[in-house]
């Protein structure tokens, strides 16, 4: 299993990532030492995944106050550089999450920060196992098959999170059990995260799956073809709206009307008590190019006008369950997510 | 406005076509002289969309009457090649149709077979101009929109029918109107039909849209950005299921959460009394290559198994109507196409 972002210690070090946009082709390994590295690797996705971008935030803010006490950096200015990092993208909280945890602990030192952040990162692992067991329980429950048949959309994988996966994860542990029968990869346009990503990761991990189209996979539902679908978060308001890579609810849609059953897995750091309800989340709009250009080559008529949304959110009322490290809420059936609220 | 498909007579004569795998980028025209090629224009999708088929399902007859003569083909090896033609590709009913049109005068000779196929390519003009007078009407009233917001999928224009189009010819009309405010067009992976040429006719008409990938349209349904979803139909069962594109159904499950209409527009051609329901529509699939490839770039690992559908089926009981040139079924409320049966 790759590991997607990494502290290395030291003099040199930094925080090591596989550069995500080169995969499938190369696995090229990047050591970030500075703040500017580090945003424009958050930014061109280089390394992305909510659960990963919340140790992204975390080791940045380390990262910071070690580029600062090299540089002499005022308070201020440290201060705004760690704002920039929490702010690289607005749609997944977890960023934001992971950088105030660990800035909270600023002021005790370079020592404890890092303890801090790698704390975060360690936390991440294992919530992703429990949650994975969690949830494979309860769609083996749900379902009542042997072996299950899975649709899945982006990566949610080692690739997204400190390790083992959230999605992902839930499959994984479903293989490991032997109760994989295939899982249907959604390529997930324009950055082809599925194709590139999920597939990359289920090949390594000898998973049988088949790669589809986004435009794909309602049918592929409709027609019996699989037993749930499983997707990621990238941030869960208190009632249990989700948003998630575009494309996200067209599953959720599909999987009411087929009446299998649909699940959201994610660490509880990706729910947001503090937003209510989907209507109030920010979807990030991201550059033309990406729909565009496909490498170099242009894909439609020079200077068209593109609508790019990073995320969509699906209505909680269609979200069988959402699992995660401290349990499941089942939002279809009214329950909100401050029922696990208890830490 | 482009013609996707006319007849050249003469000694030197065939079908010549605008090859829509090389749109956007180079406006390159084909001659198609003998049943081989016009074959292969059908599988690579130079020439497409069903009504289009149609066309070339009719005028492929006369190409192969041509043939036959020149080369002295037996009436059997006659027969056997119109037979390919009309199985070139298995789910569009209009080419086998337009074969079978033409081939049922083909005893008359080779005039009666060029009029009896130049009719098909009349007619599909002629009821594209008056389903889209129908159309807009239609969604006018329903809406009750001074200017609506369209979301569409695949190309139905100029380029995937005789001329005008079918769903592009409801926007193109309704732009006509001065009653378009904006077009949300679909890339339609994995063969970018959207990006390419609908956007491209698009842009030629002066008609203002955005383009957006294909997970992004159940989104900006959900989210109130448009006011009505309008495709085409590659087939359309007795009771109104809808055979089209691939993501075609995405479009249709959130409409109807949202609670706008979700339009089918197609010639009466594209009916097929014979089949009773979507179930028993065989689905084509096609390459992996389609979804592997961009161009010449892998962008998954290599030897990954693909699902390559190329179409869903909508279920009629949320296709709010069905646009004919003989005018509007609407399956949601029960309709079945039989209703407009009279001739």
């Amino acid at each position: 299993m790759v590991r997607a972002i990494e502290w290395v210690d030291g003099e040199s070090g930094g925080i090591q990532i596989i550069d995500q946009t080169r995969l499938p082709r190369e696995e090229v390994f990047l050591l970030l030492q500075d703040v500017d590295s580090l945003i424009d690797a958050i930014v061109t996705l280089a390394v992305r995944g909510a659960p990963a971008l919340g140790v992204a935030g975390g080791l940045g803010v380390v990262l910071a106050m070690r580029q600062g006490a090299r540089e002499g950096w005022s308070e201020e200015h440290l201060a705004a550089q760690i704002t920039r990092v929490r702010n690289a993208r607005p749609t997944a909280v977890n960023l934001a999450w992971g950088a105030d945890r660990v800035n909270a602990v600023r002021p005790d030192g370079d020592a404890a920060a890092l303890q801090a952040a790698l704390t975060i990162l360690a936390e991440d692992e294992a919530a992703n196992r429990e949650l994975s067991r969690i949830g494979a329980d309860w769609i083996l429950a749900r379902t009542g098959r042997d072996k299950v048949r899975v649709v899945t959309h982006c990566n949610t994988g080692a690739l997204a999170t400190a390790a083992w996966g959230t999605a992902y994860g839930i499959i994984r542990e479903l293989h490991e059990r032997g109760q994989i029968e295939l899982v249907y990869v959604d390529e997930t346009r324009p950055l082809l995260q599925g194709a590139r990503l999920t597939s990359w990761e289920l090949t390594q991990d000898g998973i049988p799956h088949v790669l589809e189209v986004d435009g794909a996979a309602s049918s592929t539902i409709l027609r019996g073809l699989v037993d749930v679908a499983i997707i990621g978060a990238d941030r869960i308001t208190e009632d249990g709206d989700t948003a998630n890579k575009v494309g996200s609810v067209a599953l959720a849609l599909a999987a009411q009307r087929a009446g299998i059953p649909f699940v959201v897995a994610a660490p509880w750091s990706t729910v947001d008590l503090d937003t209510a309800t989907g209507s109030e989340i920010e979807i990030e709009e991201r550059a033309a190019a990406e729909v565009t250009l496909f490498g170099e080559r242009p894909v439609a008529p020079e200077g068209v006008r593109v609508f790019n949304p990073a995320f969509d959110v699906t209505p909680h009322d269609i979200i069988s369950a959402v699992v995660t490290e401290r349990g499941i809420v089942e939002p279809e059936r009214g329950q909100n997510m401050r029922v696990l609220d208890r830490m």
